[in-house]
């Protein structure tokens, strides 16, 4: 297994990797890099990391896998800036929530190496970020989705896997098309009609009122409307083409839902209804461990 | 106060007040009507009434409150059934989501007694439903909302209010209309909103992959389409106009959030989802008691 693993965001997703891997008998060498001094020393204070770094070459000497568990948009540079201290025996993996854009990024800036990145995505998450929120159980039986391509080294693959294995994950692969395309659907989209939700009520000259009598199930359906803006709104950028046609079959199915409470078919919404609550609940007993 | 109260429906909402109304010193005789005597029994042996009645004639003799708690599609028939046996000080009071409905099935039904009716919403609500679900606190600091017209005594609506402030509710007044349309925007809504978005997923032959890996960002959105589907149906078509104006500026609000991310406006949708980012935390934290 690794050696020497450098992470790139030391904060929840990047730290709770180190914790999982500490629990191991042959934990590797953890070096964390980052632009916040505060955020490194917290990290190292907390026993995330075993060392510190800001210079990318001392970093990357001898490092067999590099994380990259920042938010999205500074993935190119860091691809930028890793590639010269690079071996080719150097495993690259991330941790964003699009997959088309990074692949893209990749493939863009990592030339004849790109064969050594595996691009990733842990479905786990907590309320809290920063180095203080990480847990060794945070990935523990959470879903990881791989997204090979046809240049991605099997090698590579097999390791990366391995790694999410050992923090408790369970790992599946597919197309980063296809991973955009059910994330748009099961985590995009829902984040955007709650946003449009809230905002729709919030810009109300009665918002007061409104949101004084609202209650649980209010809550419970706009708690993702609390998420962090500039996260969201380049996950929306970012995965546009495929939110784009998630919002135009929603706006459809809303439309036909409409017609019917128009119509006043009682039998057909309560057929809808009924539908849509034998699934939800089956779904929600399906995950429960 | 009350001395023999008539509950119609003794499962979590009128329970729920029975055993409120029992922590008091002079607590009142609580009579249990319904139509199922499994449940009556049930309440009976929980200690939620102190006697069961199937008479309404029997159950009404020198009642001073009847408070109805069971479907609303039930409303009328009980209003109608009641009708006959009662005194000119008896009161009359309900726990339905919707009021227009409510008050318009009172004046049909009450005739000029309708001015003993008080249209009531407790705003609360629970996972559980039953007797055995009831709990003497579940109105604690919950709001309650009643919808008196020009034709409601206003000693009928003093003893009501004062009924849910013994039960630890915090009481607001306002016209049926308002109330409709305050709960399309905030509850109704979002109910219709969950069920179109699981139902547009459970429908795709994709579904189980989709559902694979939904998470706990879709759990807490989708957790109202897990409602009960004859309730909502009646809800919905209860409240048609008010919802139906809700769906059609959510449509328009879904369009312009559409709009900003085919233009690429990572500014404006940047503001976007921040301004419904604070209003829901703000909303969220200014619920915290």
């Amino acid at each position: 297994m690794f050696k020497k693993i450098v992470i790139f965001g030391v904060g929840l997703i990047g730290g709770s990797i180190a914790l999982a891997l500490k629990k191991h008998p042959e934990a590797p060498h953890i070096v964390g890099v980052g632009r916040a001094q505060q955020s490194l020393q917290e990290a190292l204070d907390l026993g995330l990391i075993d060392s510190a770094e800001t210079d990318i070459a001392s970093a990357l000497h001898a490092a067999d896998l590099v994380i990259i568990a920042t938010p999205v948009a500074q993935t190119p540079a860091i691809l930028k800036a890793i590639r010269p201290y690079l071996d080719e025996s150097t495993i690259i993996t991330d941790a964003g929530s699009t997959k088309s854009d990074v692949m893209a990024y990749a493939r863009a800036e990592l030339g004849d190496q790109v064969n050594q990145f595996v691009g990733g995505h842990p479905i786990a998450g907590a309320e809290k970020s920063g180095p203080a929120a990480a847990m060794a159980d945070l990935y523990l039986g959470k879903n990881v989705i791989l997204t090979p391509d046809a240049q991605t080294s099997n090698s590579a693959l097999d390791q990366v896997s391995r790694l999410w294995q050992q923090c408790g994950a369970v790992v599946s692969h597919m197309s980063a098309q296809e991973h955009d395309s059910v994330f748009a659907a099961v985590s995009h989209l829902p984040h955007l009609l709650a946003f449009a939700l809230v905002e729709d009520l919030a810009k109300r000259s009665n918002a007061e009122l409104l949101f004084k009598f609202a209650a649980s199930g209010f809550r419970d359906f706009t708690r993702i409307a609390g998420s962090h803006p500039e996260m969201w709104r380049d996950i929306a950028l970012a995965n546009k083409t495929a939110l784009l046609s998630e919002l135009r079959l929603y706006q459809q199915a809303l439309s036909d839902m409409t017609a019917l409470l128009e119509a006043d078919d009682s039998r057909a919404l309560h057929d809808l209804f009924e539908h849509a609550s034998r699934a939800r609940n089956d779904w929600a007993k399906s995950k429960i461990q």
